[in-house]
């Protein structure tokens, strides 16, 4: 069978067990998520982010996952993308704004990067909450974020889908800091150049 | 275990077999990614979109995917991030510009949505090559490709991945024109909102 696959880490399913079944407010929402990127960082499973997403008025959680680029060889498991397919995949849609769904939020570690931009516009979902947007994580860690849309906030605006910035973004950056400290990876594209 | 997946139809792998280990020339590798296209149409297994992943000065067909959004449930299953995928997961490694490797090259059937022009960034690829760029593809088909990245071809030159536009423009074309006709699902984001 000819198929590609991107699979969590054995603590995701079980750290996914323990959360409560609604998580009511974005705080808590971004705590769980801030979480899961700093245990992914302990494991060392993946880079150091994380996203869930929840039904956006209940916080009933649907599913969290982590960035597994270079464990599973596929440079587009972001954080994003596997959650959002994650969440896809569990509840047989292609499409979580699809008619007679309740409405969905992502909720990530940090601003989405130039494909993760797309791939929030086609999942559905009617809000990303993000824990920063700035300089700090391509400041402290490396990590690239690409060529996004220059106003790409107004982007998802524009097709209803709400930006809500800056959640608990210390407590965020405080992984990206542990991240540098322990040496992780800086998978950027083209590693080939960078050796050049 | 906890994981998303995104397989291909049974004819693909079929179709794969039989292809010819190098296709020299980029007509060569166009033809085949536009025939996987209209054979997906065909089959009724994802919208009109194909591609593949090729050494770029040898011609060595890595793979060829097609976009499987609706029967696999996954937005971000377009051509490209499926092909891509596919290829990485084959040769084990998350860049497929890493060092000591062989240039590739990403072949698809037309230009990449917001989306996957990012995810042509992250893959590590050296060149792209489009059958074409123009609103022919919205204009038959009512696909949305996204809000791009404005000056995204010039984004992607600036990261060093040569952007080859125009290939075979019309035999792409005719595959929309199918699509179209055969009554094709056309699954943009928020299906819920078009409903309302």
């Amino acid at each position: 069978m000819l198929q590609f696959a991107v699979t969590m880490p054995d603590w995701a399913e079980t750290e996914l067990a323990k959360l409560p079944a609604y998580l009511p407010t974005l705080p808590e929402r971004m705590t769980a998520v801030i979480r899961f990127s700093q245990l992914n960082v302990v494991h060392n499973t993946g880079g150091p982010f994380a996203a869930g997403v929840f039904e956006l008025h209940t916080g009933k959680v649907v599913v969290l996952g982590v960035n597994r680029v270079v464990p599973q060889h596929c440079s587009a498991a972001h954080a994003e993308v596997v959650t959002l397919s994650l969440a896809q995949q569990k509840l047989a849609t292609f499409d979580l704004g699809g008619p007679e769904m309740p409405a969905y939020q992502l909720v990530v570690n940090w601003r989405p990067c130039a494909m993760c931009y797309g791939a929030v516009v086609w999942s559905g979902v009617r809000s990303l909450a993000i824990a920063g947007s700035g300089p700090e994580l391509e400041q402290i860690t490396g990590f690239d974020e690409g060529p996004i849309h220059p106003h790409w906030q107004a982007e998802l605006g524009a097709r209803g889908i709400e930006v809500i910035d800056n959640v608990l973004k210390e407590e965020a950056v405080t992984v990206f800091h542990t991240y540098r400290e322990r040496g992780g990876l800086v998978y950027n594209g083209r590693l080939g150049d960078a050796a050049t």
